[in-house]
Parts: C-alpha cells; structure tokens; sequence
C-alpha cells in the first residue's frame, strides 16, 4: 500500500494559539487537496514552546484544548498527528500547579486515535533541561507518569493503530526530546519499534543551531536503520526566544528511509510543506524527494542571522532601526545586515565622532552609509561630553552632616564609559525613538563574554544580533555578505585590515593602541569557557599550555600565543584577568544585556545560565600556575 | 539515651567551596566543644546552590569533591551530615554531561556512613523545577536512578544506620525538597518512617519568601507528628542569586517534637548554631530551646531587604551607592535603606531637576538628605536636554541614495524619555562611578510590571532593591522605618501624601496629574497576573467583575474600582492598557532590567519566566467583554 504523508513545516507563532489554529487549518486543507493520507504537525504546534511561564494561564490552556478539539473536528478523511499541551485538571504537576503534558495528538474523521497510560493523547517521555529548555518545569513525563500508576514506561510506549485506505498499520508517535536517544537510559524509537512500530514520526520544535542538522541527520538515520523502519522528522519554522535568546528554528523537516537513507527534505526557514510517500510493504519511500541543501558557515550563520532578525522585527512590530556606526566592523555588519532586511531607507546610521575618532573610522562610516544608501547624520559628542564633565566636577557635594562640600573628580575609565552613554543613551535612543523604530546592539560575543562594553553605552537597544557570534565569524560574514549578498564592496574593504579600536581615549587608535583582545587568540580561549562541552577552566588551560598542547584543544594558532605571551607569567596575567571578567563583573553586564540572536552550540543568557558570584580559581589551577612560575 | 545535635546555620556563599570549607572546618570544632553527637550542614553547603552553569565546569566539582573528602577526615569523634554535589565519571545525565547528584554524605570517625543504591551518599528525590530552580538540569534524582537501575525507590528510601555512644540509631535524612512532600507521589519523610528511621533530618538551601516560613512550619510539624519521630532542619543564611534574582537565606532551623511541637529554632538571618538533645527513649527534644520570632509584615520586608542587600553589596565590593532622589516615596525608601546599610557618609543623593520639577519635590529630596545627613548635590539637566533635543532636531540626515535631507522631529514622549536617561544615564551612572561603587534602581514591582520606566533612565543600576516591592508595601516600609528605625521623621511626612508623579512634562505633578497607575486597584491587579498561583488572565478578571466578585479576589477596596471606572467600557479600557503593555512591552523592559532583590511568592526574572511575546486575549475574554459591553 502506498500511504501519502505531508509534515506542515508551518511558522509556529509563540503563544498564539488563535494564529496557529488559523494556520493549521489552512494546511488542513492543502494536505486534503493534495489527498494525503497522514498530516503531521510540529511539537505543540497551536500554543508554540518557548513561552515562559505562560503555561501557569489556566485560560490559555483552555483555548489550546479548544483549538486542539476544532482540529481534531477538522481530520475527516485525513489522519492528523499534532503536538499540544495536555492537561488533567484532576491531577497535580509536582509543584501543585494542573497536570500538564508535552503531548501529540493523533485523529482521523473527527475521532481521536489512541493514546498512552488510558489518555487520549501519547505523552513525551524524554523531557530535556539543559540549554535554553525547561520541560520539567512545565511538564509531566511518561516516566514519572507510571512511575506514579505503577506502570512500566517499555510497555506504555505503544504504537498507534491507524487504519489507511482500509488497512491496519502501527505508527511510532514520538516527541522531539525522545529521538534524541544519545543519552537517556530508556530508547523511545528503538521501543516503539521493538513494540511494533511500522514507522517512526518525530514531531518536533527544535531550534537551530551551528552544525546540529548534520548531527541530527546522523542520529535519526542510524535510529530508521537500527530500527528497520522508516522515520520521518516534522519540524516548524519561525522563531521563538526565552527573554534572552532569540533562537530560529529552521524546518528542515526530512524522511529518512529504513536504511538510513533520506528520501526528502523539506527546505529550511521556508513555511512549507513536505511530501513523502510510503510503500508499506516495501517499507521505503517511494520515488526521489527534493533534499535541501545544508549550508555551512558563514553562509549558515548569514541565513539565520538574516532570517531570525526580520522575523524578530516583525514580532516586535519594529519598521526602522537606528544603528551607531563607528566605522568599525561590528556596527558596519550590523548596519547591513539591517539595509538588507528592512530596506536602507529604513535605516538611520549614526556617526558620533568624539576628538578621539580618527579620519579612518569617520570616511569608513560615511563610505558604508554611501555603498548602502541608508540615511546618515553624523552627531559629535564632544560637547556634551564636556559639559557632563564640567557638570560632574564642578557641581559642589555637600555633607548634610557635616556642611562640608567636596567636588567630584573623573578618571580616565569614567570618561571612556561618559562617552559610551552619551553615544548610546542619550542621543541613539532618542533618535531612533523619533525616527520610528529601535536600535540595535552591535556587541560580538567576545566583547560580552568580558564586559568589554559600557552599561547603558553600547550594551543596550533591541537586539544583539551578533552577539553570540566571535570576531572572526563576523570580519567572515562581512566578507560573505559583500561577495554573495551584494556582490560588491558594500563594506568598505579597509574595515577588514584595521585595527579593531574603541576610540575613547587618545591611547585607543586604529593605528597602534586597538582593542585589548587579541581576538586571533581570546575568541578561541573565551569559546572554551562557555561553548565547551565540560566548561573550561584556568585549570584546564594551564594543564594544556604546560603539556604544549593549548592550541591544539583552543583551535587557534600556536603563533599568536607565543608572540603575545613571551613567558608563562605573561601568559598567567592575561588568563586571569579575562577569567576574573568573565566570571566577575561582565555577568552584571550580561544580566542587563538585550536579548542575544542565538546560533552557536551556547548563548548567553538562559541557554548558558549564570548567577553572579565572585571569580573562582580552582586548587589545581593554584597548583600549575606555582609550577609555571617557578 | 540523649543524643546531641547541633545545625550548623551557616552563611554558604556560592561558588566559593573554598571559603565554605573554611567556615565548615570552624563549625566542626565548635560543636566538637559543645560536645555534639550529630553535626548537620545545609544542602550543597561546599558548592553553593544557584551558582548557574558552574555545575559543568570539572574542575569546580573536583573541588566540591576534595572539600568533601576533607570534611569526612575532619569527622572524628562526631558525626557530621552534609550536603554536596556528588557525581559519577562512569555515568551521563540525560543531556550527555556528567551525571551529578544533589546529595548528602554521612560521616563518623573518618568513615562515610551509608548511603542509597550502593552509592556512599543519599540522594535528592524530589528535585524542584518551579520559581528559580532548576534541579533537573543538573542533577539526577533518585527515582530516575532507581527507573535506569530496575530498583524501587520505596526500598532505596532507607535510613542510616548510625552508632552513636555504641548504641545503634536509625536516621532518616533526606535533601531540601524531600520534605516539601504535598504534590509528589512518593512522601519521603513518611517512607523513612516506615523503613524504620527513629529521627528525621531535613538539610536545606530554602531562600525567603514571605508567608512561607509559616507554611514550612505548619507543613514539617505535621510530618513529625505523622511519622511519629521528631525532625530536625537544617537550612543556611546568606544570599544566592540567578542573575536576575537575589534571594535571601533565612536559616530558622527548626527541631521539631515528635508530636509535632516545635522544641527550638535559631535566629532568622544569623550565621549560628541551633543546638537540640534528642531523648531517643522519650522520641523527643528535651529541655526547652530558645524558637525565633517570625516577624510580620513590614518588619519582615525591612530585615529581607536590608539583610539582603548589605550582602549583596559586600559581595560585590560596593561600598558607597549613588541614589538619584525625585522626592517620591520609591527613591526616599532606597536611600534610606542605603544610608541605614552603609552609612550615611557612604551615600550620595543626587536631585536632578528639570523645568517640570516642582518646590514640593525639589524640598522633599533637600529634607531627606538633611535628615539622613548624607552626601547630596542637585544637577540640573535642563541644559543638557535642551543641547539633545536642539541637536537631534537641527543635526541633518541626509538620505544616501537621494541625497535628500531631512530633520528628526521630537514627541513629548521623546523627549520625557530624554529626560529619564539624561537623569540616569547621563549624571547618575558617570556620578557614581565617580564617587566611588554603584547606583541604585529606584522601581517597583508595579511601575516594573507595566514597564512604567525609561529603558537606560530609571530602570538601570547595580540592584532593583525595591523592585519586588508593590506601591503599598513601599509606603508601609517607609513609615515602618521612620517609626522602628528610625524612630523619627527621616522620611519626610509629605512623602507619604503627595500623589506620586514622575514630573517629567507639564501636566505630570504633584497636584493634580500624578502616575497613571491607581496603586489601590492596579497594586492588586497587576499583582494578580504574576503572583497568583493560577495566573490570573483577563478573562478571569471579567469574570470576576461581571459577577460582582473581583474586589474580593483581589483583595481591594470596592469602592476604588467604582469610581475609578464607571463603567463597563472604562473598566475593559484600562484592563486593555495594562495587560498589553505587561503581557507586551514591559518585558522587553525587564530582560534589560537589573537583578531584583527578591522577597514575594514570585518575582520578576528567573522566579517568573517571560518570553517576548504578543499579547494573548483567550476565547473567553472577547466573549465576557462582548457581554459586558452590549
């Protein structure tokens, strides 16, 4: 028998149940033009996933109830498989708060079809909290569920039994988390399959992330051979974000044949459909589907970067941005990245030269602005500065208890951060205000993994579009967007040839006095302390640089470290006084940073969570650093 | 026979297991004079509890395991128990890290006492995923080791078998959230108990809340009294945060009689020992312990903040704070509560008018500083706003494709906001750093909830003191502190009856047009979309209203929704305003916002969790305001 089968790769609008349903209906009726037999939907695809503490909202979750019955009402002549919350409002989730399940419904002709533990729904059982997920604190599993009815999690996991065109056939409905097998004691596919399962779906919501489709297509397609059974993986589009992270999820929604095989994919960030059609009994699908292509960076990072910001945008309802343009490269990637999406009449760029700024930085602004034909006002700051200056100094302070008065004195770093606010809080957040629209954060993610940026200076706006992306990843997209985007010297070439500079004193120039961070070698060592799989640490890092070897682990270039650090002593200085950053005073700053575009393996903000607590160095960092100086 | 047990209430800082291993070794002597059988230590006393991610960093946890391994040698003569990170190499979490355990070690004579499924430490069952924390993220719970491991966790639940004075014991301990036993399948005291313990230990890392403290005793005494055996628990002091929250310890361990009575409790916030004699004949406390008071509102909020933040600047090295003052009620508190904390010389109160300010105002803040006797300066900003706005509306932007160019013209919200941020992030943010430490935020939990502050103005600095803190219960502590205190008018009285403004254009004062916000309803409302156990939706509140219900939900006066909205359609109007801009903007405004010292049943940040999203009105809201409207 031959059984047709659309995923709905739909745009999944977070906490938005009115607009899913909406949506859901609309593919309803493609799947039934197109006479297919099974539609499956994303993971909770009617109240989306990332919505915080939303699920606490007894009125939301009835409406999703209700849009989940108006679907089921809606699958004559089709079966429909779709993800949604459940709940039981007779029993208690462990904080005493409803009973509520991360759930796939399956129907056909208005009737719903099976389900786990007696329910009318499968429930998920492999609930992931790491990264930016937080299942448990929403959901029930099927563990704790027959843990709780003294039943066994093997034999609830049954398949569906669905009847196509007159035949009985054993669908395997899983939930996003329960492919993902690596690491959990108990193998949701391999026990559907070993239960009966004649195919695999997985519906998922899962976000994307740099180099996680190629593991994906690793994992589920070693899961259909060992399995022996077809799989198909529904993902959704669109994004979704938890405060801190904005994460896109890119579809990518593909069926794998039963020897690993894929037969099709669906292409990704497209709001679409995918079309596979199943030869029961040869168990394959048959005939050859379109697969998407997988880009690889920086193309991949251009992609969704690209996609998730307009996308952000629009959620946010925001038509103009106002971007500062130093004439450096954060800002100038940032600046196109914002023509290219809204339009360069849309974009208000800035230059907000103080006496510190060179010609270099002003004509590469100014340039930038031209090759974009963006609008463009160049703001000086120094008057104002000065006049905060002569304020702050010459404005008496009197002791009430004493009656004596002081004046206040400025150093050199409260004048640096004077100019950052000036730029940043007073005038780009009033003039994007009266432009219309927001502004944007340009900080990279080097720069906020120390603090190397100033509290509501530059460390402020919407969005940090590249922030979680390191300087080497950025002068890479500023070099793919000029030569695939525009395919032309949109940013000028000097930007990727000087020196990086804050500019904010006479001893910061593009010319001899750039930035702290050799960026050759700290994007590499600050990756490992938050995108490493065991976090690394000082301790880890000496270990590696005694037995020569630290530039093997980092991926970075032997070279540059032994330039910049002669002795082991320069080395030590160095190392501690990011590390003491980085897990001292930036996190005060990341805990006030904008949202973040996320798409490396860790983000910061609720991907990679921090609380704010003094630096610590280990005992065996204690132990190498007296060795190596010695 | 009389056995002594002594709580080590001590204040954990979290992160620095090398600093808690110091105070341990300090506690383990002292009861070692007063000659204590049983030593308890809280939960995860080495490591700390909300440290973040740090629980992925090896090296951390070797530590934890070293410290660990030092107190065990430490206990000779005694028997300690105490709780700590525990973790497996051989084994994985579900996301693939390594497997980690909230647990408690057992120790006497140098020897590890016991432990559950062949580990030599007792393991957290009951782990809590709601508010700020996030135990399945890190840590394996014992059911899921029984689940992987084919064993019964009824059976797992077994108490130590310990000699104390060569006479065996049953001890049942068990970890924090173990004993929280009113929405988990499995009662943990209780399976103790029937497995045999004759004693219950409860070793926690519980922060503050209001009205729970009443709840644990009300909740642990009957567990006592259930079991039959009495119970003793263990809890810290000190302050924990997640970044967005800090969170106070109380301590207030408790020995509780075995029919339920409470023998002793120590000191609410105090680093200090509870010391108790268990008569294991009798199955009770003998002779009569001292039981701490439980203070009530406001007292309560006064000792959590102050205790609070005294800790949290310390362990950020901030000794002078910065308060921008308006006159109004928000920034007098803040400033009182820093001058009480720090010293008065340590503080400096800037007012900062604009043309808007009134002489109401302007005296207020003069009066403040002067009773205070702090250090105090007045900063105009007019002629800064004047400079911002003249040079936004005169600066051309020229469009670069066209050439065109053209003006910003400047709203009166544009220019409100000018004001905010010239305020704070102009002078305050510069002028603290000057002087020395931080500055503070001045906002409420209502103005922080509908976002009734300036991005990069009001709602910045180091810490949102007052920022859990409804408008009444900021009048309360006002007058709590001038009375209790104080013991004289610091506040000023007029304070407390002006209409609060933020001055900020022409019809914003003091007199006749204050804040938009009707503290005696919108206090109630507002508090009912976040800290209602069920989240209070719209609808809910329509309902409420249509059935002449909701001033009693609310816990408001009648008569101030009567004449506040006389009709149905004002009513809805203003519900409309406040609900977008909580469920909308503000959130935006809170990811930005700075960590907020956390006392309510739930606050903003980690403890209540946002997305940005849309604002949601479910199915029955539209439909009761149709009613309502017709």
């Amino acid at each position: 028998m031959l059984i047709k089968i659309i995923c709905g790769q739909m745009d999944v609008i977070p906490g938005r149940p009115d607009e899913n349903y909406k949506k859901i209906l609309e593919i309803i009726s493609t799947a039934k033009e197109k006479q297919a037999d099974i539609l499956l939907l994303p993971e909770m695809c009617i109240p989306g996933y990332l919505i915080g503490d939303l699920w606490e909202q007894q009125t939301f979750l009835d409406d999703c109830q209700y849009y989940a019955e108006q679907i089921i009402a809606a699958s004559k002549g089709i079966c429909i498989m779709f993800g949604n919350v459940a709940f039981e409002k007779d029993k208690l989730n462990e904080d005493g708060r409803l009973r509520k399940y991360n759930a796939a419904f399956a129907c056909q002709d208005g009737q719903i079809i099976g389900g786990y533990m007696g329910r009318n729904f499968i429930i998920k059982n492999s609930l992931p909290n790491y990264r930016e997920f937080d299942d448990y604190r929403y959901f029930y599993s099927l563990q704790k569920l027959c843990a709780e009815e003294d039943a066994v999690v093997r034999e609830a996991l049954q398949p569906l039994k669905v009847t196509i065109k007159g035949e009985p056939i054993k669908i395997g409905l899983m939930i996003c988390e329960d492919g993902w097998t690596e690491n959990y004691h108990l193998n949701v596919p391999q026990t559907l399959a070993d239960n009966g399962a004649e195919i695999l779906f997985n519906l998922s919501c899962s976000p994307y992330s740099l180099g996680k489709n190629k593991k994906r297509n690793k994992l589920f397609s070693a899961q259909a051979k060992e399995a022996g059974v077809p799989l198909v993986y529904c993902n959704n589009v669109g994004i979704q974000n938890n405060g801190k992270n904005v994460f896109t999820y890119d579809g990518f929604s593909t069926a794998y044949n039963a020897d690993g095989t894929v037969n099709a994919s669906a292409e990704m960030y497209e709001d679409t459909i995918l079309e596979c059609t199943w030869d029961t009994e040869a168990g394959h699908f048959v005939g050859e589907g379109s697969i998407a292509a997988l880009p690889q960076e920086p193309e991949s990072i251009y992609k969704s970067l690209r996609y998730g910001t307009e996308k952000f945008l629009h959620q946010c309802g925001i038509k103009k941005m106002t971007i500062g343009l130093s004439g450096g490269i954060d800002s100038a990637i940032t600046a196109a990245m914002y023509a290219d999406i809204l339009g360069a009449e849309n974009v208000l760029l800035i230059n907000l030269p103080s006496v510190y700024n060179s010609e270099t930085t002003k004509n590469i602004a100014y340039n930038l602005a031209k090759n974009l034909g963006a609008n463009y006002a160049v703001i000086p700051i120094s008057h104002s500065c000065e006049h905060t200056e002569e304020q702050l100094t010459s404005t008496p302070i009197t002791n009430m208890a004493s009656g004596i008065t002081f004046n206040l004195e400025l150093s050199n770093i409260v004048k640096e951060n004077i100019q950052a606010r000036d730029r940043g809080a007073r005038i780009i957040a009033a003039a994007s205000a009266a432009f219309g629209g927001a502004f944007s954060c340009n900080s990279n993610k080097a720069e906020i993994t120390v603090g190397y940026c100033t509290f509501y200076g530059d460390i402020c706006g919407a969005l940090a579009m590249i922030g979680d992306l390191w300087k080497h990843q950025v002068y890479a997209l500023g070099r793919y967007m000029n030569e695939a985007i525009f395919k032309r010297e949109v940013i000028p070439e000097e930007i990727f040839t000087i020196r990086p500079s804050a500019e904010l004193a006479s001893t910061q120039t593009v010319g001899t006095g750039g930035d702290p961070l050799i960026y050759e070698y700290h994007d590499y060592l600050l990756a490992s302390f938050v995108e490493n799989w065991h976090k690394t640490t000082p301790a880890d890092i000496l270990r590696w640089y005694k037995a020569g070897t630290l530039a093997q682990e980092l991926g970075c270039s032997e070279e540059v470290i032994a330039n910049a650090f002669p002795t082991p002593a320069e080395f030590i200085a160095d190392l501690e006084r990011w590390w003491k950053l980085f897990a001292g005073f930036s996190v005060a700053k990341r805990i006030q940073a904008p949202p973040i575009m996320s798409i490396t393996k860790r983000a910061f903000g609720y991907d990679h969570r921090e609380a704010q607590l003094t630096p610590y160095f280990s005992r065996e960092y204690y132990k190498l650093k007296e060795e190596l100086l010695k």
